[in-house]
């Protein structure tokens, strides 16, 4: 089945311990769109400048996916230039150009009417509600935030929550948008205010999905997915949005939504996540096979299951 | 089987954000002799002061464990007072009177000899080695170890670490002894140092035990056991000891020391850490049952394992 992202692409300029890059493929829905396409069939509505020439478009298309959506608007792309020092799981942004993302209005082709999953990756809160509120037809839609709308942005956002069924965020957002600082506590809140299903991401140690009562079938507790210890980390840039697309992908592509396809979708979102680290921007994501997820999904499993 | 702690019994006064207690049974030896009491039998070597009435060595005894390695000497027992606050990972000592645990030199009973299992609870490096070494006839050595030492003592540090067979510290404390930030690459380094495993607990993610080369059979990954997102945790003082405690006791239970009991053992030291940080102090070990324990490392299960 189809999935449809909607937000950033961009070109980015990064700098780890392990080296540096400029100009590179970026943005949300890129890395978004690259890991779901191992899945499914991929949709991507976003925004390009005039310097976005098709050598970047046929990596997208080289994976199958849909770039249709891709609005070509006079102007610069969005850029971004960040770095990480010793500690890869902040990364310490240098400058952000918005260009002509800052204008961003979401244009749904009509071809597009069609999809079956929706995912609304780190925009304005305003632009995912009304992004999801003309996709009537979507079976399930998943949403992504971050600390910028959740302080200035918070009744928009509350609107935005209302309306998806799957929200991605990480520990630090979770404890913010609920002003809770014991996790279990913060996700039920989280979850109070619309999401059927909560993921948090941890890093490095995984992530867990948190269940809105009696949602996606019957069970108390949550479940976790390890992360893979790694040791050559190049660049951690990308990997929460490689996570969602794993997540959201493996999902659309099976034919039924519950329990145990959004636990086996948790790993496959870590396995995303833990191959876009090991190489600076889109690298990994480009020359990615199937089998190799495949394969690395068994690691994740035997990670953590007991014979 | 038999095992044997070495290790501190202390009183406590700890305050968190669910309320406060005063000169409460504490210590490594003493959380860790309670939650792997519920295994095997347990034996502990510790000295305490006249202080030290007879109802709290009751707390120990009705739980079936050997007290005559506790040494009463002249002087008060050791008394550590902390706070938490919201960041209920990481404790703020208020005072430490070590008191007749400043000379602590471990006196081990000849009753003790035959002792299957040795656990060497945070005590100075070199009080570690020697009771090492006295044990001969061990047939698996853990080991603690904490900041102060890697930085004070890091000689007598490496000493302990070739005598041990699995250490059990945290992703700092990993990170300080091999002066890397990476934490597999840290843990490699800490391997090759002695250890032929290495726990290291993340606290509400969890723990990750990796594997030297070939030790306890074939495999080469390490292996992940999660934590139970808990909603109401009073008071974290003892959860590492009581994780230690259920590892090393299930360990010691076991007819046979290999890589699938290791693994089960990081969900028992789990299920306990989870159990302890419920109520303050030794409370919640005082009233579990082993129905209890078993029902819960069945959640610990379904909270990681794909159907």
């Amino acid at each position: 089945m189809s999935i449809l992202v909607v937000g950033s692409v961009a070109f980015d300029n990064i700098a780890t311990p392990s080296g540096r890059v400029e100009n590179v493929l970026g943005g949300a829905a890129t890395h978004f769109a690259l890991a779901a396409s191992f899945f499914t069939k991929v949709r991507v509505v976003a925004v390009v400048g005039d310097d976005f020439g098709a050598e970047y478009e046929d990596v997208l298309k080289k994976r199958g996916i849909d770039t249709l959506g891709i609005e070509r608007a006079p102007g610069k792309t969005f850029r971004w230039g960040g770095h990480y020092t010793d500690n890869l799981n902040e990364a310490k942004t240098d400058f952000t150009a918005l260009n002509v993302f800052e204008k961003f209005q979401p244009k749904i082709p009509k071809e597009y009417a069609d999809t079956d999953f929706l995912f609304l990756a780190n925009i304005h809160p305003s632009l995912q509600t009304a992004v999801r509120r003309e996709m009537k037809g979507v079976r399930l839609t998943g949403g992504d935030t971050m600390n910028f709308w959740i302080n200035g942005t918070p009744r928009e956002l509350a609107e935005m929550l209302s309306l998806v069924d799957v929200l991605l965020i990480n520990d630090t957002e979770a404890k913010m948008i609920a002003n809770e600082t014991n996790l279990p506590r913060a996700a039920q809140k989280v979850l109070s205010m619309g999401p059927r299903a909560l993921v948090i991401k941890h890093g490095e140690y995984g992530a867990t999905i948190f269940f809105r009562e009696g949602a996606f079938g019957i069970g108390r507790h949550p479940f976790r997915a390890p992360a893979l210890p790694i040791e050559q980390v190049q660049d951690p840039t990308g990997a929460g949005d490689s996570f969602a697309g794993g997540f959201m992908g493996y999902i659309a592509s099976q034919g039924e939504v519950n329990r145990e396809v959004l636990k086996r979708a948790l790993f496959y979102g870590g396995v995303m996540g833990s191959f876009t680290v090991e190489r600076f921007g889109t690298e990994r994501l480009q020359s990615l096979t199937r089998d190799e997820i495949d394969a690395r999904f068994q690691v994740f499993r035997e990670l953590t299951h007991l014979e």
